[in-house]
């Protein structure tokens, strides 16, 4: 059978999730212990292949496996919380995977405008002191919204696939020093997320002007966008299928 | 003149606040910044020794200084932030003194009841999977209410000052998986919330009645209280002084 994992981690102290030789990353984390009770190596399916320092709530894995999944869910968060807990462990519909059967990610970035950092927080947020024009950050959002290619805002794909994404949403809001970009789309390009609310930011503190969006997405020039966000300010919050 | 710190710091990799010779303290690192920018030692009064482990919003520091308290707390922020963070530097009133002026401390300690931890409160909060009976912890709270000997909720103070407390608010409150104990006194003994936070769950887990709170503390036996919860949970939110 297939089984559906909901994931949650705290990535500062992991190279991101995907496997690499000789370095601590969420996936490597996640293998080793399921091979033990799975006494075979797994082949994981995994929604957002988050970067170095990225953080998760929602996070979802699937894999084919013959034991109950409680007793995997059990397994792994007696190893691994709460720096890596398994949040649920479910029997997924035949022919489910993680990453192809997602019709949504939504990814929320965290942002501290306060005079001083906070110790509770810096972990999860981006400490920019300073004051951030709420109007003209959403003004840039909207501009962004929509089926475009990203290719101004992410790293170049090295499989060809291109940078195409349906941003569906592209929000900013403020409580206190606090302010928070959701963002949603069917998929995001590598540090699309970032580079997205680096430019936010940049329109926030009056370095780019929110009307020069279209024509830098446009010009699918990495070098025109604004700056990428710190990978320390990010979560992946929720992957959605279809049907959920 | 006196300057008054208010100080926040995450306790999790920290000896404590106390200095201690080749170990990490809050108080160490403190310390070994003023001393390079005040190019003397200062001798530092605080109004709450914190255990190792437990975590501090509203600290409060005094010390007698030659310089201006922004540049203080500009150059401690550059070394020790986000970890330790100089959250305000203020001239005190003349005889001010951070441990002696203080009418009040409040603390706080968290408890997260769901089923699996949660790894962005894991530092900041005790896991403790499982129902609480709330009632039989506001009853427990009601008892332990008042100027009272602590005796049997608190390590013995070695100087011989006795454990005897004005404890003014002990109040537990829940929002979903989350529990909060409040507790508010003029001061409070060595191990004394975690004292009280063990006996609030031991009644909330049913092996402590709440009637059994009055014979308690008449025993002044530290045997005869409940277990003393972890130091992760607890953090010292606010500091009183009159006026203010």
């Amino acid at each position: 059978m297939i089984i559906k994992l909901v994931v949650a981690y705290d990535g500062t102290d992991f190279h991101g999730w995907a496997r690499q030789p000789s370095k601590r990353t969420v996936e490597g984390e996640l293998a080793r212990v399921l091979e033990q009770v799975l006494r075979t190596r797994p082949k994981l399916s995994v929604a957002g292949r988050t970067d170095a320092g990225v953080h998760a709530r929602g996070q979802v894995v699937s894999l084919e496996v013959g034991v109950d999944p409680a007793r995997v869910q059990r397994a792994v968060n007696k190893v691994l919380a709460p720096e890596i807990v398994v949040v649920s462990a479910t029997v997924a519909p035949q022919g489910f995977d993680a990453r192809f059967s997602a019709v949504a990610r939504e990814y929320r970035y965290r942002i501290d405008t306060g005079p001083v950092p906070d110790p509770f927080t810096a972990r999860y947020a981006w400490h920019r002191p300073g004051d951030l024009r709420l109007v003209a950050m959403r003004t840039a959002a909207r501009h962004l919204l929509g089926r475009r290619d990203f290719a101004s805002f992410c790293r170049a794909p090295k499989d060809g696939s291109g940078a195409v994404r349906d941003l569906r949403r592209l929000a900013v809001s403020r409580r206190g020093d606090r302010l928070e970009i959701a963002a949603r789309a069917n998929a995001f390009a590598h540090q699309m997320v970032r580079s997205l609310v680096g430019t936010l930011v940049d329109a926030g503190e009056g370095r780019i002007e929110p009307e020069a969006i279209p024509a830098i997405l446009r010009a699918k020039d990495r070098s025109r966008a604004g700056g990428v966000a710190p990978p320390h300010g990010l979560t992946l919050e929720r992957v959605i299928y279809r049907g959920a």
